[in-house]
């Protein structure tokens, strides 16, 4: 299988500490035998926790273990996340697999098996073995430490070609706290399912309700608007966990102006994550930003915005570096969202290609060529039916990504 | 650009005259150099016409035009087809030039333009050279004859691997009838659009609201239910002709028990032509047959089964010979349609994978594994959500469509 890198690999950050939060780093050998495949996160009492999951309605049983433990509010007190095996159409078994993880970090940690946050990503369909992933919580355990943010972060990526992680400070009420997010992207499971889990941690003291609202809200703009290939996983997870060693002003509200700095830099993070992701995309060559304009309403703006991110035929054109806008025209046209042809134009690279339903006139493609051949290709379609807009990043389809992709799962 | 030929090509079958059909190719030098480009059909007086056309938004200007003509009811007395230039994106001047094309056909026919249907394939938004296709139409109205079959099949391919064609002869009340249909395929223009055309041909005698719900009713299982790569054409079109060249009682209504044969005979050219056209599609190495069982209705059951066609994931593993079920598993959950996960059961080429939420204990791959070794791949999914099914046709993903698409328009 071809090994392919992305041009846009970045070395991962240095990062503060978030006060309350504990991390490390273990090898349970479940999948991978000569690297960490465990992430264990333990957090101070009092920790609140949000999260947002995959859409997809064959959701690992690690997401429902979580949707379950958001409802009950009961906080959070550890995090654990394995690689090399998911856990999802696994029934029964795989309910018990997710009770036995949770009851033997709980006993590790001194908490409820409720307090317990889970997630596993890899190959769908085999029973993860549990016994590995407990026999190498208490390793797990005695190594935290809340320096060990890379051996964590290394720990969750499946074959993702960089590691992927972002941090900010940011200040409440004259108080400094520290957000720092890790995230493991498209890379796939030798290959398998190509998973996409992120995690931020705060040392800002948020109700959980205001910590859920914040991350709600800033999914859409982040992970809600990347697409590599249009398949979703059954295991996505963006968990956010706020642990209120920082003493600052009560924020009851995600409205509350003196949230109003944090917000913009809880947003820098989930943004930078997400960026992250996809340009790890799967093959990736070139990184795409599609914005749609004119739209009757922001949902059919992103709804067309990701028929041309998603179409085949236009992402190998962007890898052959062809200015081919007629197939952008055939995307926005089967988004099935109105869109008036006789007032539709297209810019490339800020080219204006086409408008009132034709070529521009005065249209000249050397330049849009040249513009072609660079690896961040700018796409803006206004579509003549409203004022709404959206934006969506994406990455080109490549031999790459077929060469991942052919190959067997093991 | 490697070149790639279907593995499922097939000789173009002789065919029976259709009375009241006359056919022609001639080079109009649009595009191609050393080839017929332009398909005449004349057809006699009294010749009924129905259409299904794209539902991309953005509609090519020959598809406005021939939906105009059958509100319009007046009948059919010919039809050009043109490959190398589409029609598409090409505003004021592109009605131009559909105008001046119905009426020089029209006026070597002696009929009125709007008895004239069109359509063009080819690149989007270049401004079509309507002289070089008038000028061609007077060779071709010469060239006409009941016996030019291949010769206009072949005028209407573009990078089709192989002319497409199905024949039937069905009874209408003692009277044999004939039925041809052509069709080009998702080969692409040097590489643009896939654009899909069909046409049928019949001496039946068919009143055009029968015809045409004859049309629609078949099209949902033939040309609606196949996929390459999710992406829609702005020119997709596929009309059919009835002359009434043969007397036969009068048929009024489509559920006329004396038309059974002749609807039989019909879906089989339809769906003959469909599966012609898929196994044509862009780099195709495998077919492969998706029904998807147990949904809530039928167009949810059509819905799963196309997110299973159209999951690149899925497509890819195919190429591979990998029995990815786990993939199946995450597309169905993508789709968006009600899906009981503790319920739902994956079979490959007839071997139970998975079932009630988890893989069959009794599963074993090698026999899979062989299996995925052919070239003809079934997949069927009940998702335990309801009754109902539906089938669709794909083909893989392979390097070979990554080399069809990533190239240069010219």
């Amino acid at each position: 299988m071809a090994h392919h890198i992305s041009p846009f690999a970045v070395p991962f950050p240095s990062m503060p500490e978030v006060a309350g939060v504990q991390l490390a780093a273990a090898r349970a050998g479940i999948r991978y035998k000569d690297r960490d495949d465990v992430m264990l996160a333990v957090f101070r009492k009092g920790t609140t926790a949000a999260g947002v999951f995959t859409q997809n309605q064959m959701p690992g049983i690690p997401v429902d273990w979580c949707r379950a433990l958001l409802k009950k509010k009961k906080g959070a007190r550890a995090l654990v996340v394995n690689s090399g095996n998911s856990n999802v159409f696994t029934g029964a078994k795989g309910r018990e697999v997710v009770k036995k993880t949770a009851a033997a970090a709980a006993k590790l940690v001194g908490c409820a098996a409720d307090e317990v946050y889970l997630s596993s990503t890899g190959v769908i369909g085999e029973i993860l073995p549990v016994e590995k992933l407990t026999a190498a919580l208490p390793w797990a355990y005695k190594a935290l430490s809340p320096q060990a943010r890379k051996a964590a972060a290394g720990a969750i990526t499946t074959t993702d070609t960089f590691m992927k992680g972002v941090t900010r400070k940011a200040k409440i009420g004259g108080t400094q706290v520290t957000i720092n997010g890790f995230a493991k992207g498209s890379g796939m499971i030798a290959p398998d399912m190509a998973t996409m889990l992120a995690y931020v941690f705060t040392d800002a003291a948020l109700p959980a309700g205001v910590l859920q609202a914040l991350l709600s809200e800033e999914v859409e703009t982040s992970f809600n608007a990347i697409t590599v290939d249009s398949d979703t996983s059954t295991s996505d997870t963006v968990l956010a966990f706020a642990t209120g060693a920082r003493k600052h002003p009560a924020i009851r509200k995600v409205t509350d102006a003196a949230l109003k700095d944090f917000r913009k830099k809880f947003r820098e993070v989930m943004e930078g994550l997400a960026m992250a992701v996809i340009k790890d995309g799967e093959g990736i060559s070139k990184l795409v930003h599609i914005t749609v304009k004119g739209a009757k309403d922001k949902k059919a703006a992103k709804c067309v915005a990701l028929s041309i991110a998603n179409s085949p035929l236009v992402k190998t054109a962007i890898a052959g570096e062809d200015a081919n806008w007629g197939r952008i025209i055939a995307a926005i046209g089967k988004s099935g969202q109105k869109a008036n042809r006789d007032r539709t134009s297209i810019w490339i690279g800020g080219y204006l290609i086409a408008k009132a339903g034709g070529r521009n006139p005065a249209y000249v493609e050397a330049p849009v060529a040249k513009y072609m051949k660079g690896n961040e290709i700018e796409i803006v379609a206004d579509i003549g039916a409203g004022k709404a807009e959206a934006s969506v990043w994406t990455c080109d389809l490549t031999h790459a990504y077929i060469d991942i992709n052919v190959g067997y799962r093991s």
